[in-house]
């Protein structure tokens, strides 16, 4: 039995597709941001970062999205969610997950979390007005790359429910996902699948 | 034969020792950022992103050092740079990197790099008093979790050359190596070794 430490519609929403997906049995634990549960004294015995997503499995915890996701498709092989038997494209995947994790999801924190980088207001007000920007550069990168049904190509990875989750956070960057015909296109297909149904369903039944 | 594109002591330092630890045969090829040569067109036709590092294979072209660095692990098996028999291990060490990727690098880069998220000079100046601050929080947890000789205990492994890379910002981030002694000391054993060694003499022969 697997935990998942997430926020509703928070980056962890990428782990809890994937575990779906995977089959995997699992737990989710919810933490209120709106209370600052993530700083709380026993989720840093968790996560000393403060942040989702955390799993917890039978041999400890893990944290970091690209991490959790490429665990998640090691321990169910036979669901194909990586490829783990070709380096290249493992590592074409890992790129994308990477280029999602230190890139896009940090350009997208620069509106909510702008303190993390700077204390004054209007800094963070100049860095909020520039969030639409830096995720338009970011997805005009991706939609370039997508060209068949998901991020690898004809068969679903790890990639999709990542990229699925920052595509969901457009709209709050004032971002119009019909910008990138494509990255619509993946998110509507995405939407379709049962693992993302069940998860959205999960999540905001709280 | 492999080619690196990169750019003296930038983070693709941590791809170009791990090229030397796995012994594999390749070219260097240098970037100067001072006139702009990571967004000349002919090398957005090699990483679209205009970053180093960019690893050249036989198959493509691989960007984002935690994937760089996977691969190098991957293809040089015999060299154990990655527990790749061991998925929680392995998971442990991409948290590792994802965790420098996404939080560490991008602390650091608020200091030199602040344009990418804010525009006024207000801003980037207060983005880089902010600087030691958040580069102190992530490597207090570093620190934390150094117990043996290297990050992932007593083996050496692609954690390594990514955590010396960092370590070797922290005098231009006006931080004291010294306040970390753990980082301070993993910093002195590797710069002891002929790949560090002789990574930073090519580099400055660059
Ligand atoms: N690099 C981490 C980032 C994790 C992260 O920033 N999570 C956010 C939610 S999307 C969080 O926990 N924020 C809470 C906070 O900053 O207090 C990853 O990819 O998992
Ligand atoms: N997420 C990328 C970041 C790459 C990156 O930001 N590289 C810097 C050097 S440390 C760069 O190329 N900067 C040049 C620029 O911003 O113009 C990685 O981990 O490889």
């Amino acid at each position: 039995m697997y935990q998942l430490f997430f926020s509703p519609g928070a980056c962890s929403l990428a782990s809890h597709i994937t575990l779906r997906e995977a089959g995997l049995p699992f737990e989710l634990k919810r933490l209120k941001f709106a209370e600052g549960q993530q700083r709380s004294p026993d989720y840093l015995k968790v996560n000393p970062k403060g942040r989702v997503p955390a799993l917890v499995t039978p041999e400890g915890t893990i944290t970091e999205t690209p991490a959790i996701l490429f665990y998640i498709a090691q321990i169910a092989p036979d669901k194909k969610l990586a490829p783990l038997d070709n380096p290249f494209e493992l590592a074409r995947l890992q790129a994308f997950n990477s280029f999602i994790a230190s890139t896009v999801h940090v350009a997208h924190a620069h509106g909510p979390r702008g303190s993390r980088w700077a204390t004054e207001p209007t800094s963070l007000e100049d860095m909020r007005r520039k969030v639409p920007e830096t995720m338009r550069d970011s997805f005009r990168l991706i939609e370039q790359d997508l060209t068949g049904d998901f991020v690898m190509g004809d068969r679903f990875t790890i990639a999709d429910p990542y990229l699925f989750t920052m595509s969901s956070w457009l709209k709050d960057d004032a971002v119009e996902i019909s910008e990138f015909p494509r990255v619509k296109a993946h998110f509507e297909r995405m939407q379709a699948r049962d693992a993302v149904r069940e998860a959205l369903a999960a999540e905001a039944a709280g």
